[in-house]
Protein backbone atom coordinates (compact mmCIF):
# COMPACT_ATOMS: atom_id res chain seq x y z
CA UNK A 1 0.00 0.00 0.00
CA UNK A 2 1.32 3.39 -0.56
CA UNK A 3 1.85 6.18 1.76
CA UNK A 4 -0.74 8.90 1.78
CA UNK A 5 0.92 12.39 0.98
CA UNK A 6 -1.15 15.84 0.85
CA UNK A 7 0.07 18.71 -1.16
CA UNK A 8 -1.97 21.76 -0.03
CA UNK A 9 -1.69 25.15 -2.35
CA UNK A 10 -2.90 28.54 -0.70
CA UNK A 11 -3.28 31.78 -2.20
CA UNK A 12 -1.18 35.04 -1.96
CA UNK A 13 -3.10 36.17 0.30
CA UNK A 14 -3.76 34.13 2.93
CA UNK A 15 -0.01 33.67 3.38
CA UNK A 16 0.63 37.39 3.27
CA UNK A 17 -1.73 38.54 6.34
CA UNK A 18 -0.44 37.94 9.62
CA UNK A 19 -4.02 36.75 11.11
CA UNK A 20 -4.42 34.17 8.09
CA UNK A 21 -0.70 33.28 8.15
CA UNK A 22 -1.28 32.07 11.77
CA UNK A 23 -3.82 30.23 11.60
CA UNK A 24 -2.58 28.40 8.30
CA UNK A 25 0.71 27.37 9.91
CA UNK A 26 -1.31 25.67 12.75
CA UNK A 27 -3.96 23.89 10.78
CA UNK A 28 -0.89 22.83 8.24
CA UNK A 29 1.40 21.92 11.44
CA UNK A 30 -1.73 19.68 12.82
CA UNK A 31 -2.17 17.66 9.54
CA UNK A 32 -1.15 14.00 9.78
CA UNK A 33 0.94 12.45 7.61
CA UNK A 34 3.59 13.17 4.54
CA UNK A 35 3.30 16.61 3.34
CA UNK A 36 3.69 19.37 0.74
CA UNK A 37 3.00 23.29 0.77
CA UNK A 38 2.96 25.61 -2.38
CA UNK A 39 2.43 28.88 -1.63
CA UNK A 40 1.51 32.09 -4.09
CA UNK A 41 2.49 35.69 -3.32
CA UNK A 42 1.50 38.23 -6.37
CA UNK A 43 -0.48 40.67 -3.70
CA UNK A 44 3.33 41.20 -2.02
CA UNK A 45 4.88 40.79 -5.04
CA UNK A 46 2.42 43.57 -7.03
CA UNK A 47 3.30 45.56 -3.50
CA UNK A 48 6.84 45.58 -3.18
CA UNK A 49 7.06 46.20 -7.35
CA UNK A 50 5.16 49.19 -6.83
CA UNK A 51 7.07 50.60 -4.14
CA UNK A 52 10.27 49.66 -6.49
CA UNK A 53 8.92 51.73 -9.41
CA UNK A 54 8.57 48.35 -11.10
CA UNK A 55 5.05 48.26 -12.77
CA UNK A 56 3.03 45.44 -12.61
CA UNK A 57 1.16 44.29 -15.90
CA UNK A 58 -1.48 41.14 -15.79
CA UNK A 59 -2.59 39.66 -19.30
CA UNK A 60 -5.36 37.14 -18.28
CA UNK A 61 -4.69 36.70 -14.55
CA UNK A 62 -1.00 36.30 -15.26
CA UNK A 63 1.91 38.13 -14.68
CA UNK A 64 4.21 39.84 -17.39
CA UNK A 65 7.83 39.07 -15.98
CA UNK A 66 10.18 40.77 -17.36
CA UNK A 67 13.78 41.01 -16.16
CA UNK A 68 12.81 43.42 -13.18
CA UNK A 69 9.64 41.92 -12.31
CA UNK A 70 11.69 38.29 -12.34
CA UNK A 71 13.87 40.28 -9.66
CA UNK A 72 10.96 41.19 -7.61
CA UNK A 73 9.09 37.80 -7.57
CA UNK A 74 12.47 36.41 -6.75
CA UNK A 75 12.84 38.36 -3.82
CA UNK A 76 9.04 37.85 -2.87
CA UNK A 77 8.31 34.39 -3.51
CA UNK A 78 11.33 32.97 -3.27
CA UNK A 79 12.63 35.19 -0.24
CA UNK A 80 9.82 37.20 1.58
CA UNK A 81 6.95 34.87 1.70
CA UNK A 82 8.83 31.18 1.11
CA UNK A 83 11.26 31.77 4.35
CA UNK A 84 8.59 33.81 6.42
CA UNK A 85 6.57 30.33 5.93
CA UNK A 86 9.46 28.00 6.62
CA UNK A 87 10.21 30.29 10.06
CA UNK A 88 6.57 29.77 11.03
CA UNK A 89 6.70 25.83 10.59
CA UNK A 90 9.73 25.68 12.28
CA UNK A 91 8.43 27.85 15.41
CA UNK A 92 5.54 24.70 15.39
CA UNK A 93 8.31 21.63 14.97
CA UNK A 94 7.89 21.12 11.22
CA UNK A 95 11.03 20.68 9.94
CA UNK A 96 10.13 22.69 6.74
CA UNK A 97 12.38 23.31 3.84
CA UNK A 98 11.54 26.30 1.68
CA UNK A 99 12.32 25.40 -2.20
CA UNK A 100 11.99 26.92 -5.72
CA UNK A 101 11.92 24.62 -8.37
CA UNK A 102 15.55 25.28 -9.00
CA UNK A 103 16.25 24.30 -5.77
CA UNK A 104 17.77 20.34 -6.22
CA UNK A 105 16.06 20.75 -9.82
CA UNK A 106 13.46 20.06 -8.47
CA UNK A 107 10.38 21.33 -10.78
CA UNK A 108 12.05 22.11 -14.42
CA UNK A 109 10.48 24.47 -16.95
CA UNK A 110 10.07 25.55 -20.46
CA UNK A 111 9.92 29.11 -20.83
CA UNK A 112 6.66 29.65 -22.56
CA UNK A 113 6.90 30.56 -26.04
CA UNK A 114 4.94 34.34 -27.50
CA UNK A 115 2.25 33.63 -29.09
CA UNK A 116 -0.45 36.45 -29.05
CA UNK A 117 1.42 37.62 -25.43
CA UNK A 118 5.11 37.32 -24.48
CA UNK A 119 5.08 37.11 -20.80
CA UNK A 120 8.88 37.00 -20.34
CA UNK A 121 10.29 35.00 -18.04
CA UNK A 122 7.74 32.58 -17.55
CA UNK A 123 7.56 29.04 -17.31
CA UNK A 124 5.23 25.74 -18.07
CA UNK A 125 6.41 22.84 -16.00
CA UNK A 126 8.05 20.51 -17.70
CA UNK A 127 9.73 17.68 -15.41
CA UNK A 128 9.23 17.45 -11.83
CA UNK A 129 11.74 15.48 -9.93
CA UNK A 130 10.05 12.91 -8.19
CA UNK A 131 13.10 11.35 -6.34
CA UNK A 132 14.04 14.43 -5.03
CA UNK A 133 11.00 14.95 -3.33
CA UNK A 134 10.49 11.13 -2.29
CA UNK A 135 13.71 11.51 -0.88
CA UNK A 136 13.02 14.34 1.14
CA UNK A 137 10.06 13.12 2.50
CA UNK A 138 11.67 10.11 3.36
CA UNK A 139 13.66 11.92 5.62
CA UNK A 140 10.86 14.00 7.27
CA UNK A 141 11.50 17.43 5.68
CA UNK A 142 8.12 18.82 4.72
CA UNK A 143 9.03 20.98 1.12
CA UNK A 144 7.53 24.46 0.84
CA UNK A 145 7.45 25.31 -2.37
CA UNK A 146 7.60 28.78 -3.79
CA UNK A 147 6.18 29.49 -7.34
CA UNK A 148 9.30 29.60 -9.04
CA UNK A 149 10.75 27.12 -11.67
CA UNK A 150 14.03 27.49 -13.44
CA UNK A 151 15.26 26.60 -16.94
CA UNK A 152 18.08 24.94 -16.59
CA UNK A 153 19.84 27.08 -18.20
CA UNK A 154 20.48 28.87 -15.40
CA UNK A 155 17.29 31.30 -15.14
CA UNK A 156 14.58 31.24 -12.82
CA UNK A 157 11.02 31.37 -14.49
CA UNK A 158 7.82 32.74 -12.81
CA UNK A 159 5.10 29.85 -12.35
CA UNK A 160 1.90 29.59 -11.96
CA UNK A 161 1.37 28.59 -7.81
CA UNK A 162 -1.60 26.20 -8.84
CA UNK A 163 0.01 24.38 -12.06
CA UNK A 164 3.09 23.79 -9.97
CA UNK A 165 0.77 21.96 -7.02
CA UNK A 166 -1.17 19.93 -10.09
CA UNK A 167 2.24 18.95 -11.50
CA UNK A 168 4.04 18.08 -8.65
CA UNK A 169 0.14 15.89 -7.11
CA UNK A 170 0.83 13.97 -10.82
CA UNK A 171 4.28 13.10 -10.75
CA UNK A 172 3.92 12.11 -7.28
CA UNK A 173 0.73 9.99 -7.57
CA UNK A 174 2.99 6.83 -8.91
CA UNK A 175 4.83 7.01 -5.54
CA UNK A 176 2.02 8.16 -2.82
CA UNK A 177 -1.83 8.40 -2.62
CA UNK A 178 -1.86 11.85 -3.20
CA UNK A 179 -4.59 14.38 -1.77
CA UNK A 180 -4.63 17.83 -3.14
CA UNK A 181 -6.20 20.75 -1.45
CA UNK A 182 -6.87 23.91 -3.44
CA UNK A 183 -7.70 26.47 -0.70
CA UNK A 184 -8.82 29.93 -1.63
CA UNK A 185 -11.17 32.78 0.01
CA UNK A 186 -14.39 30.73 -0.66
CA UNK A 187 -15.62 27.62 1.20
CA UNK A 188 -15.73 25.75 -2.38
CA UNK A 189 -17.00 25.67 -5.55
CA UNK A 190 -20.30 27.84 -5.27
CA UNK A 191 -23.90 27.49 -6.48
CA UNK A 192 -24.70 31.46 -5.69
CA UNK A 193 -21.70 33.26 -5.39
CA UNK A 194 -23.56 35.23 -2.83
CA UNK A 195 -24.04 32.29 -0.14
CA UNK A 196 -20.91 30.63 1.17
CA UNK A 197 -23.44 27.91 2.26
CA UNK A 198 -23.85 26.92 -1.32
CA UNK A 199 -21.06 24.59 -1.38
CA UNK A 200 -21.33 22.51 -4.13
CA UNK A 201 -19.91 18.66 -2.47
CA UNK A 202 -18.88 16.74 -5.14
CA UNK A 203 -18.12 18.38 -8.44
CA UNK A 204 -18.32 15.27 -11.59
CA UNK A 205 -17.11 16.23 -14.96
CA UNK A 206 -20.72 16.15 -15.73
CA UNK A 207 -21.87 18.86 -13.54
CA UNK A 208 -18.90 20.94 -14.21
CA UNK A 209 -19.90 21.03 -17.64
CA UNK A 210 -23.15 21.81 -16.67
CA UNK A 211 -22.41 24.60 -14.22
CA UNK A 212 -19.35 26.09 -16.89
CA UNK A 213 -22.81 26.31 -19.63
CA UNK A 214 -24.95 28.04 -17.29
CA UNK A 215 -22.58 30.62 -16.11
CA UNK A 216 -22.26 29.62 -12.67
CA UNK A 217 -18.62 28.30 -12.68
CA UNK A 218 -16.43 30.84 -14.67
CA UNK A 219 -13.71 33.41 -14.33
CA UNK A 220 -10.71 32.03 -12.41
CA UNK A 221 -12.18 28.93 -11.06
CA UNK A 222 -12.18 27.67 -14.22
CA UNK A 223 -8.17 26.99 -14.94
CA UNK A 224 -8.22 25.88 -11.09
CA UNK A 225 -11.25 23.03 -11.99
CA UNK A 226 -9.38 22.29 -15.06
CA UNK A 227 -6.06 21.81 -13.15
CA UNK A 228 -8.27 19.26 -10.64
CA UNK A 229 -9.62 17.18 -12.96
CA UNK A 230 -5.97 17.09 -15.27
CA UNK A 231 -4.94 16.14 -11.55
CA UNK A 232 -7.33 13.08 -10.96
CA UNK A 233 -6.77 12.04 -14.80
CA UNK A 234 -2.91 12.51 -13.92
CA UNK A 235 -3.77 9.39 -10.95
CA UNK A 236 -4.26 12.27 -7.91
CA UNK A 237 -6.19 10.23 -5.72
CA UNK A 238 -8.57 12.98 -4.32
CA UNK A 239 -8.92 16.85 -5.52
CA UNK A 240 -10.42 19.13 -2.83
CA UNK A 241 -11.52 23.29 -3.12
CA UNK A 242 -12.20 24.87 0.15
CA UNK A 243 -10.86 27.67 1.72
CA UNK A 244 -7.35 27.83 3.90
CA UNK A 245 -9.02 27.80 7.20
CA UNK A 246 -11.04 24.31 6.56
CA UNK A 247 -8.10 22.53 5.86
CA UNK A 248 -7.98 20.30 8.59
CA UNK A 249 -11.33 19.69 7.88
CA UNK A 250 -11.42 16.24 5.62
CA UNK A 251 -15.06 17.12 4.73
CA UNK A 252 -15.28 20.70 3.99
CA UNK A 253 -15.26 22.20 0.22
CA UNK A 254 -15.93 20.38 -2.91
CA UNK A 255 -14.25 17.35 -3.86
CA UNK A 256 -13.71 17.19 -7.61
CA UNK A 257 -14.79 13.63 -8.24
CA UNK A 258 -14.37 11.70 -11.98
CA UNK A 259 -17.07 9.02 -10.33
CA UNK A 260 -20.61 10.05 -10.04
CA UNK B 1 39.17 8.39 7.23
CA UNK B 2 37.21 11.02 6.72
CA UNK B 3 36.01 12.50 3.70
CA UNK B 4 36.47 16.12 2.81
CA UNK B 5 34.40 18.68 2.48
CA UNK B 6 35.27 22.22 1.01
CA UNK B 7 32.93 25.13 2.35
CA UNK B 8 33.36 28.05 0.88
CA UNK B 9 32.02 31.53 1.76
CA UNK B 10 31.91 34.39 -0.59
CA UNK B 11 31.10 37.97 -0.07
CA UNK B 12 28.25 39.88 -1.38
CA UNK B 13 30.23 41.78 -4.44
CA UNK B 14 31.57 38.42 -5.90
CA UNK B 15 27.81 37.14 -6.31
CA UNK B 16 26.51 40.52 -7.52
CA UNK B 17 28.08 41.66 -10.19
CA UNK B 18 27.52 39.26 -13.15
CA UNK B 19 30.96 38.52 -14.43
CA UNK B 20 32.35 37.83 -10.60
CA UNK B 21 29.05 35.89 -10.32
CA UNK B 22 29.91 33.60 -13.68
CA UNK B 23 32.93 32.80 -13.07
CA UNK B 24 32.65 31.58 -9.26
CA UNK B 25 29.97 29.48 -10.65
CA UNK B 26 32.42 27.48 -13.08
CA UNK B 27 35.13 27.52 -10.35
CA UNK B 28 33.07 26.13 -7.76
CA UNK B 29 31.28 23.64 -9.97
CA UNK B 30 34.93 22.33 -10.87
CA UNK B 31 35.83 21.82 -7.14
CA UNK B 32 35.98 18.07 -6.68
CA UNK B 33 34.05 16.42 -4.03
CA UNK B 34 31.71 17.15 -1.06
CA UNK B 35 30.90 21.00 -0.33
CA UNK B 36 28.93 23.90 0.64
CA UNK B 37 28.70 28.12 -0.39
CA UNK B 38 27.99 30.41 2.03
CA UNK B 39 27.40 33.82 0.63
CA UNK B 40 26.83 37.45 1.38
CA UNK B 41 24.64 40.33 -0.52
CA UNK B 42 25.22 43.38 1.55
CA UNK B 43 25.50 45.57 -1.41
CA UNK B 44 22.61 44.35 -2.73
CA UNK B 45 20.43 44.68 0.29
CA UNK B 46 21.68 48.11 0.62
CA UNK B 47 20.87 49.00 -3.19
CA UNK B 48 16.86 47.55 -2.58
CA UNK B 49 16.64 49.10 0.48
CA UNK B 50 17.61 52.27 -1.18
CA UNK B 51 15.23 52.10 -3.62
CA UNK B 52 13.17 51.19 -0.66
CA UNK B 53 13.38 53.94 1.00
CA UNK B 54 14.72 52.22 3.61
CA UNK B 55 17.91 53.42 5.57
CA UNK B 56 20.74 51.59 5.74
CA UNK B 57 22.64 52.26 9.36
CA UNK B 58 25.36 50.47 9.77
CA UNK B 59 27.23 50.00 13.24
CA UNK B 60 30.82 48.77 13.45
CA UNK B 61 30.23 46.75 9.74
CA UNK B 62 27.14 45.21 10.78
CA UNK B 63 23.64 46.40 9.94
CA UNK B 64 21.29 47.62 11.94
CA UNK B 65 18.48 44.98 11.36
CA UNK B 66 14.62 46.43 11.71
CA UNK B 67 11.37 45.18 11.46
CA UNK B 68 11.58 46.63 7.42
CA UNK B 69 15.16 45.93 7.04
CA UNK B 70 14.28 42.15 7.97
CA UNK B 71 12.40 42.11 5.28
CA UNK B 72 14.90 43.51 2.62
CA UNK B 73 17.20 41.31 3.50
CA UNK B 74 14.36 38.16 3.56
CA UNK B 75 13.92 39.33 -0.54
CA UNK B 76 17.73 39.90 -1.13
CA UNK B 77 19.73 36.98 0.95
CA UNK B 78 17.11 34.46 0.70
CA UNK B 79 15.43 35.14 -2.64
CA UNK B 80 17.51 37.31 -4.87
CA UNK B 81 21.07 36.33 -4.54
CA UNK B 82 20.62 32.63 -3.49
CA UNK B 83 17.95 31.84 -5.67
CA UNK B 84 19.91 33.25 -8.54
CA UNK B 85 23.16 31.39 -7.28
CA UNK B 86 21.14 28.18 -7.37
CA UNK B 87 19.77 28.60 -10.47
CA UNK B 88 23.26 28.96 -11.98
CA UNK B 89 24.69 26.38 -10.15
CA UNK B 90 22.24 23.94 -11.63
CA UNK B 91 23.10 25.34 -14.76
CA UNK B 92 26.35 24.01 -14.29
CA UNK B 93 25.06 20.41 -13.13
CA UNK B 94 25.58 21.18 -9.41
CA UNK B 95 22.36 19.68 -7.50
CA UNK B 96 22.78 23.05 -5.35
CA UNK B 97 19.68 23.25 -2.86
CA UNK B 98 19.22 27.18 -1.60
CA UNK B 99 18.80 26.98 2.03
CA UNK B 100 18.39 29.90 5.51
CA UNK B 101 19.01 28.43 8.95
CA UNK B 102 15.13 28.50 9.40
CA UNK B 103 15.59 25.80 6.15
CA UNK B 104 15.43 22.00 8.06
CA UNK B 105 16.27 24.43 11.47
CA UNK B 106 19.94 24.04 9.71
CA UNK B 107 21.11 27.21 11.84
CA UNK B 108 19.68 28.23 14.88
CA UNK B 109 20.49 31.58 16.44
CA UNK B 110 19.74 33.79 19.22
CA UNK B 111 18.56 37.13 18.77
CA UNK B 112 21.71 39.13 19.69
CA UNK B 113 21.32 40.93 23.38
CA UNK B 114 21.13 44.81 23.29
CA UNK B 115 24.13 46.00 25.30
CA UNK B 116 25.48 49.16 23.41
CA UNK B 117 23.46 48.82 20.22
CA UNK B 118 20.05 47.43 19.73
CA UNK B 119 21.31 45.32 16.37
CA UNK B 120 17.69 44.44 15.84
CA UNK B 121 16.33 41.19 14.03
CA UNK B 122 20.32 40.11 14.04
CA UNK B 123 21.66 36.54 15.54
CA UNK B 124 24.44 34.92 16.89
CA UNK B 125 24.39 31.55 15.70
CA UNK B 126 23.74 28.58 18.83
CA UNK B 127 23.81 25.47 16.82
CA UNK B 128 23.77 23.71 13.53
CA UNK B 129 22.46 20.61 12.73
CA UNK B 130 24.90 18.87 11.28
CA UNK B 131 22.71 15.47 11.02
CA UNK B 132 20.70 17.60 8.48
CA UNK B 133 23.73 19.19 6.24
CA UNK B 134 25.67 15.50 6.48
CA UNK B 135 21.95 14.12 5.28
CA UNK B 136 22.04 16.60 2.62
CA UNK B 137 26.06 16.19 1.50
CA UNK B 138 25.01 12.01 1.32
CA UNK B 139 22.17 12.70 -1.07
CA UNK B 140 24.78 14.38 -3.22
CA UNK B 141 23.04 17.97 -2.53
CA UNK B 142 25.21 21.21 -2.65
CA UNK B 143 23.79 23.55 0.23
CA UNK B 144 23.59 27.51 -0.84
CA UNK B 145 23.62 29.00 2.36
CA UNK B 146 22.27 32.74 2.40
CA UNK B 147 23.40 34.53 5.63
CA UNK B 148 19.81 34.66 7.82
CA UNK B 149 19.14 32.17 10.68
CA UNK B 150 15.93 31.66 12.81
CA UNK B 151 15.19 31.86 16.58
CA UNK B 152 12.92 28.71 16.73
CA UNK B 153 10.11 30.59 17.21
CA UNK B 154 9.16 32.02 14.18
CA UNK B 155 11.72 34.78 13.51
CA UNK B 156 14.03 35.33 10.84
CA UNK B 157 17.58 36.73 12.00
CA UNK B 158 19.86 38.47 9.61
CA UNK B 159 23.09 36.97 10.41
CA UNK B 160 27.15 37.55 9.51
CA UNK B 161 27.73 35.33 6.82
CA UNK B 162 31.19 34.87 7.70
CA UNK B 163 30.40 33.32 11.44
CA UNK B 164 27.47 31.22 9.55
CA UNK B 165 30.87 29.41 7.46
CA UNK B 166 32.77 29.76 10.30
CA UNK B 167 30.55 27.89 12.66
CA UNK B 168 29.57 25.41 9.95
CA UNK B 169 32.53 24.16 9.79
CA UNK B 170 33.38 24.18 13.13
CA UNK B 171 29.96 22.13 13.60
CA UNK B 172 30.83 19.52 10.69
CA UNK B 173 34.52 19.18 11.46
CA UNK B 174 33.53 15.85 13.75
CA UNK B 175 32.23 14.33 10.60
CA UNK B 176 34.47 15.71 7.71
CA UNK B 177 37.78 16.79 7.05
CA UNK B 178 36.75 20.63 6.76
CA UNK B 179 38.94 22.89 4.72
CA UNK B 180 37.27 26.49 5.02
CA UNK B 181 37.98 29.33 2.62
CA UNK B 182 37.18 32.69 3.01
CA UNK B 183 36.94 34.73 -0.43
CA UNK B 184 37.26 38.26 -0.44
CA UNK B 185 38.77 40.97 -2.97
CA UNK B 186 42.08 40.45 -2.27
CA UNK B 187 44.35 37.29 -3.13
CA UNK B 188 44.77 37.14 0.56
CA UNK B 189 46.20 38.63 3.58
CA UNK B 190 48.77 41.60 2.37
CA UNK B 191 51.80 42.65 4.13
CA UNK B 192 51.42 45.64 1.69
CA UNK B 193 47.88 46.75 0.82
CA UNK B 194 49.09 48.13 -2.47
CA UNK B 195 51.04 45.25 -3.77
CA UNK B 196 49.10 42.27 -4.31
CA UNK B 197 51.58 39.95 -4.76
CA UNK B 198 52.71 40.65 -1.18
CA UNK B 199 50.24 38.03 -0.03
CA UNK B 200 51.18 36.16 3.08
CA UNK B 201 51.20 32.27 2.36
CA UNK B 202 51.11 31.10 6.21
CA UNK B 203 49.90 33.07 8.98
CA UNK B 204 50.32 31.45 12.27
CA UNK B 205 49.23 32.62 15.67
CA UNK B 206 52.59 34.26 16.38
CA UNK B 207 53.00 36.08 13.12
CA UNK B 208 48.99 37.77 13.53
CA UNK B 209 49.64 38.70 16.42
CA UNK B 210 53.22 40.85 15.09
CA UNK B 211 50.77 41.98 11.90
CA UNK B 212 47.99 43.22 14.21
CA UNK B 213 50.23 44.96 16.52
CA UNK B 214 52.37 46.79 13.63
CA UNK B 215 49.05 47.63 12.01
CA UNK B 216 49.74 45.28 8.93
CA UNK B 217 46.15 43.68 9.68
CA UNK B 218 43.35 45.93 10.75
CA UNK B 219 39.67 47.03 10.44
CA UNK B 220 37.54 43.90 8.54
CA UNK B 221 40.62 41.75 8.20
CA UNK B 222 40.28 41.03 12.10
CA UNK B 223 37.21 39.37 12.26
CA UNK B 224 37.78 37.49 9.55
CA UNK B 225 40.92 35.92 10.68
CA UNK B 226 39.37 35.89 14.15
CA UNK B 227 37.44 33.37 12.61
CA UNK B 228 39.86 31.62 10.69
CA UNK B 229 41.68 31.07 14.62
CA UNK B 230 38.41 29.90 16.15
CA UNK B 231 37.61 27.58 13.16
CA UNK B 232 41.53 25.97 13.59
CA UNK B 233 40.71 25.55 17.09
CA UNK B 234 37.23 24.03 17.01
CA UNK B 235 38.66 20.90 14.91
CA UNK B 236 38.56 22.70 10.82
CA UNK B 237 41.49 21.55 8.56
CA UNK B 238 42.61 24.21 6.63
CA UNK B 239 41.68 27.62 6.64
CA UNK B 240 42.41 29.52 3.54
CA UNK B 241 42.18 33.57 2.76
CA UNK B 242 41.78 34.51 -0.73
CA UNK B 243 39.98 36.10 -3.74
CA UNK B 244 36.97 34.27 -5.52
CA UNK B 245 38.88 33.92 -8.51
CA UNK B 246 41.44 31.48 -6.96
CA UNK B 247 39.15 28.98 -4.95
CA UNK B 248 40.11 26.60 -7.73
CA UNK B 249 44.07 26.85 -7.13
CA UNK B 250 45.05 24.79 -3.88
CA UNK B 251 48.22 26.90 -3.00
CA UNK B 252 46.45 30.11 -3.71
CA UNK B 253 45.96 33.10 -0.86
CA UNK B 254 46.31 32.65 3.26
CA UNK B 255 46.62 29.34 4.69
CA UNK B 256 45.53 30.31 8.64
CA UNK B 257 47.67 27.96 10.18
CA UNK B 258 47.93 26.85 14.01
CA UNK B 259 51.58 24.93 13.43
CA UNK B 260 54.86 26.78 12.33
Amino acid sequence: MKQSLTIIKVGGKIVEEPATLSRLLEDFSALPGLKILVHGGGRSATAVAARLGVETRMVDGRRVTDAEMLRVVTMVYGGLVNKNIVAGLQAHGVNALGVTGADMNLLLSDRRPVKDVDYGFVGDVKAVDTDGFERLLGMGVVPVVAPLTHDGRGSLLNTNADTMAGETAKALASRYDVTLVYCFERPGVLTDEADDASVVSHLTPELYVRLKADGTVSGGMIPKLDNAFAALAGGVKKVVITCASAIADPDAGTAVTVAN
